[in-house]
């Protein structure tokens, strides 16, 4: 596995695949691999000859009072995990690689960025969207692998795709759940054991929702959000920054359940801001 | 040369073109060609094996109170011209073909946007950086030749660029004049003989600022926009949109004249809105 630091080598080793011939299947990460990140690698593997790994933790999709600083990171560890699944290239850029000066341009998505994460995070999206896109023009991918976990970066990514003619093909990886349900994400090692317990609420919330759906035929919007509020509500040190019901496609608020409707839910458990999302009928 | 209308097809074409090793050269037009057009063709033919000459009136660069509707069109003229210097794929898409739905991705540049024709045209160069980023996308040339007419337009998509690190060399070209001095464009088709011949104030204003600073050694920035204006401002009929010196590279108004001075006007010779610019040092 190679390890690449600099854009212009990374873009120069993709040239060299492409005039082979060798596709080549890119899956953006921040690190700290856990097992999600691992699927992406084994199933980026299985679609390409070739698998580039970014590992790169964007700045400028961090809030002034979010996480950046202390985002965990691990680069050694990252590789050796990366190496394991037979990735070719781990493109590590340094942030002065990335953005060598004040960046003046953006990609921005609009609308499907407006609700769920997009509202509480401010230029969230605009900062994923536009180093998603240098990475794009660095790597040159036939293909991207994207974590489901991350359901409206999926849906902006796919339409920012789309709406700008990367000829790229995006593929969402359905979320990788620890053995009690807790979706992984890098940020779980920000729990106490106590706070660990509860980011199950979660997962149980979509179980409770699946259930009333499925086995208890209800369907009205407003009262499964209701009972799902109700029940993240009862957690002591759970707070809810939303719980939506939205259409999979254009992401529009539902007042009905249909087969694209996905429960889509953020809270805080203490200090960390932990996501989760599901389809409610079987998907 | 083919004419392809699909932007699938054209990515195809240029996937093939690459898998042979070929290098692709992008010149992106609004059609309806003059002698500028083509000098953007022969450059291209120049510096790559195939060249790909997009037309497109991209209606999103367009203002609400703007020309696109009565834009010049002749695609079968243009068609012809284009075959003349022996140009591999005229890349003619519908406005249906370009935006299926309505866009919700804009590609933005800050900053360089915000004086000159930006401010004047409120949306403009968003809609040139994202239909562009379209063209670069779809075509994936490796090279892209713009005219230095839209001077700004230039240091834009420099700027975008090189921010989102797309693997294409943009290379400026020369303006395109008229043997009296007016520089080419396809809007000079609305000048009455009138308006045309008062049109050469735009040359004339450029030719009385050299003289000043290589002949008189002006290089007070303020009495040289003095000076243009002064001189505009006597032909009837003409109102000036803007007038400024700029720093070529960055685009910041200037005090003092120095080699990278850029002088940029813009006026309406009665109802058309014409642009020209050049270095007030030889360069």
């Amino acid at each position: 596995m190679d390890i690449i630091c600099l854009p212009t080598e990374m873009t120069s080793w993709s040239n060299r695949m492409i005039a082979k011939g060798k596709s080549i299947a890119l899956a953006p990460t921040m690190g700290y691999f856990h097992k999600g990140h691992l699927s992406l690698m084994k199933m980026a593997a299985e679609k390409a000859d070739a698998v580039v790994v970014s590992l790169f933790v964007n700045p400028i999709q961090f809030g002034p009072n979010e996480d950046f600083e202390r985002y965990p990171r691990d680069l050694e560890r990252d590789a050796e995990l990366a190496r394991q699944e037979h990735v070719d290239v781990l493109f590590a850029p340094e942030q002065e690689a990335m953005y060598p000066q004040r960046p003046k341009t953006k990609v921005v998505v609009e609308e499907l960025t407006a609700g769920l994460c997009g509202a509480a995070r401010p230029g969230h999206f605009a900062g994923v969207t536009t180093v998603v896109a240098k990475l794009f023009n660095i790597v040159k991918p036939g293909m991207a692998v994207f974590g489901q976990k991350d359901f409206q970066q999926l849906s902006v990514i796919r339409q920012m795709v789309r709406d700008l003619n990367w000829d790229i093909e995006i593929i969402g990886h359905p979320i990788v759940r620890e053995e009690d349900g807790l979706a992984m994400s890098s940020r779980n090692i920000y729990l106490s054991p106590d706070e660990r317990q509860k980011a199950l609420c979660l997962h149980k919330a979509i179980q409770l929702a699946q259930k009333k759906v499925r086995q208890q035929g209800v369907n009205e919007v407003s009262a499964l959000l209701q009972e799902v509020r109700t029940f993240l509500g009862s957690f002591v040190g759970v707070d809810i920054e939303y719980v939506s019901i939205v259409d999979s496609d254009g992401l529009a608020e539902q007042n009905t359940v249909d087969q694209h409707s996905v429960l889509a839910m953020a809270v805080r458990v203490g200090k960390t801001r932990l996501i989760d999302n599901a389809f409610l009928f079987e998907n």
